[in-house]
């Protein structure tokens, strides 16, 4: 059984540029966290979009059957880096239904440490 | 393909007095991030709605076809600024549809870093 | 034009017991944000849900035509004081439409500071 | 009136490895909320996803008539405990309505306090 849309939609990423404390446990990133309960692999397709520029992509992400994947936005590099600090959105579409959170953890500041979670927005 | 919906609401609004670092970084604010993935350009209204006195607006955003805009409320200033610290609701109406999602940053306290954010309510 | 639904449901509710800093600013709270859009006065019935006893209300918020209200479930004493520290869920029903949003803030730790957000459920 | 969804999925779970303050207050947990506004106990199965392996499940949760349930996934232990610091997703039924949220509380970092909060995705 395969839950969810085939399309999600992240309007608010910027990965904090700086971060204090010991990498990757504390580094600051952006994270896409994609369930596929499905019996079929879906291969992802990401698109990223800017204030300034046309939208890049497509990025891949491969999801198996039955599992999951919690992506760093800052670990995507082809076909280009996502920029520390650069304010982006972005688009994911599979061929099979999944599920689609976004979580922001920020330690810019030393001694700080913040989180921020939402459920992406589903597109039928 | 324009992804989303033509009305978001936003019922929980307060942009935090008081902020402590490096300003624009660390400043607190409240954020409005809109993503437009379609082929024309979306020309947003925004109105706020308060507790005491009847709503204020329309502010513009325009966010270009295939474009972001991530906009602070701190800087709405026309009609009139949004005031620090003054609990309010926001709703904005675009001619096609996009993606919208709110962030907090407070940095009131020294030392201490909070974000929050969530997806605003679409109206079909 | 009302926006929104008649019906909102909040599960994850928590006042956090104790705080640091000045007051009402840096109090600990759990909030619900509602936004009324209409131009009908919203005369909204809350009740709260607990682990091991009935529900207990109805509590009245009101929330004027084209008008918000951010209330602090901490400041909630009719029929009964929410207790701090007790795990409820909440439900909203408005006799028209509006939207609803949960905020916590948590101030328990001395020079740290958390916040969470998110959209409450609406229900059709 | 039973109000909600029977199935519930949140992508974006993953408890945080240590702590710092007195437990189980400042504990670092993931934690599902659940809200069973019916008149019928709600008997839940969850079922969670990891990258590397075939789910685990059924968990059972129970959730009386009109009552709340605040599980912190860290007490989940059978069939077997969910390892922190694994990333994971998790998918709950319900025989009835309910409404679930997603909350994690991260103390790993002495003197500070994060908090994440969403609404799980319901499917219909």
């Amino acid at each position: 059984m395969a839950l969810g849309a085939r399309v999600w939609v992240v309007p608010g990423g910027r990965i904090p540029f700086g971060g204090t404390g010991p990498e990757p446990e504390y580094t600051s990133f952006d994270q896409l966290c994609v369930l596929n309960t499905g019996d079929d692999e879906a291969d992802l397709r990401l698109d990223f979009y800017y204030e300034d520029t046309e939208p890049v992509g497509p990025y891949r992400l491969v999801v198996g059957a039955r599992r999951i994947q919690h992506v760093r936005v800052n670990d995507l590099i082809d076909p280009e880096a996502v920029r520390l600090d650069r304010p982006y959105g972005c688009v994911l579409r599979s061929p099979v239904p999944v599920v689609v959170q976004f979580l922001r953890q920020d330690t810019r500041l030393p001694g700080a440490l913040a989180l921020a979670a939402t459920m992406a927005y589903p597109v039928d």
